[in-house]
């Protein structure tokens, strides 16, 4: 059976893209959770992950006595392990484009991921609407994603056709587009109303809802309780 | 005929990548070389792009009419298109490693990445030895490439057994590494006298060296000529 690691539902959004990869495609996977410590550099995270992961970081699968270190190397190996299922699409030059679409994501838009940390359960309104006048690369990073997610095949329907790896990628900015409620095109939020009603992604938000663990550091924008 | 767009050989880290993969294994490509322009946001190198990949980045491949712009999933095509060539290992569990390394640097590095941007024509030996004193970051991305490095199957070989892609997302590492004279250890300068020995590599860098473009943003330690 396979071992994903991830960390805290609402924070970690590279944990995000493997886990709804299993979900959506009925692959079972054993979930062992390591919170982040509440402050940085506390706690025994960083050597809990070490133990497992060289490299100190989640998301890390395991298969038996296989490891691997990085979200899009996970998401690669499960469409080979299980070929029936499509995890990319079945189509050579779609599958292509898929394969684009999810890479651009896993070494682009840093703008985007600086500025607007994932955290699924805030309401950041007023801090998106403060950044979308003041953050031009993060403008730029939005109309990028918004030409991607335009050229889907069916306007009700995923990037690439069926929900795959691709759609799996970009979930992160799904729920950062609304947490932020950054304004964005009809044809934008119908995807991410697609995306919500995904039942992978419906399990895994419902969870981060349920999390009460507070992590000072990936709360840049609201008051600090601790 | 495949159809590589990429840029200066001097400085375009990125597009070294596929370049060496379809050279290395003697896959038939037309090289088309956009050169940047010598002033930022000046000059048609951005509309020049922008006319084949509205990313507006290289590299980016054509196949007929299939465009893919990014470079792991450009190597990725090339992988299934030639299966026989084995651009990734054989063998599943040192594929999956092998997919995990070119990964982690597809997406990961920024501190080496922004401190030493490729520039293989250049000696940098006096600003590596100032951001090596001064940059905590760097010396840890550094300290991480070499353990992937010292992981090799074989001293004298490549990183996964025979050269793969995985080889060729490092290549930009071992040109920085000697341009800017990083003190690394026996086994790390081992693996650069191995990538350096390649055709591949021997080729591009040979060709980058006969290059007499000065982009003056890329060249943040040099007196400024222009």
């Amino acid at each position: 059976m396979y071992q994903l690691y991830i960390a805290n539902k609402n924070y970690s959004s590279w944990s995000m893209r493997p886990w709804l990869v299993l979900q959506a495609f009925d692959i079972p996977f054993e979930e062992i959770m390591l919170s982040f410590p509440s402050e940085r550099d506390t706690g025994t995270f960083k050597q809990d992950v070490l133990a497992i992961n060289p490299n100190g970081k989640v998301p890390a699968l395991t298969d038996d006595r296989l490891l691997l270190w990085d979200s899009l190397a996970i998401c690669e190996y499960l469409a080979e392990q299980h070929p029936e299922q499509n995890l990319w699409p079945k189509n050579s030059q779609q599958r292509a484009r898929a394969r684009c679409i999810a890479a651009e994501m896993h070494s682009g838009f840093p703008h985007l991921r600086n500025a607007c940390g994932m955290n699924i359960r805030a309401n950041l309104n007023e801090v998106g609407r403060r950044l979308w006048q003041e953050n031009a690369e993060l403008r730029e990073d939005i109309a990028r994603i918004e030409q991607i997610w335009s050229e889907r095949p069916e306007a009700q329907g995923f990037l690439c056709g069926a929900f795959s790896i691709a759609d799996a990628f970009y979930a992160p900015v799904v729920t950062r587009l609304m947490s932020y409620a950054l304004p964005v095109s009809d044809a934008t939020q119908q995807y991410m109303q697609t995306m919500m009603q995904h039942p992978a992604m419906q399990a895994w938000v419902t969870a981060a809802l349920q999390e009460d663990a507070w992590v000072n550091y990936l709360e840049p924008y609201q008051p600090h309780v601790l």
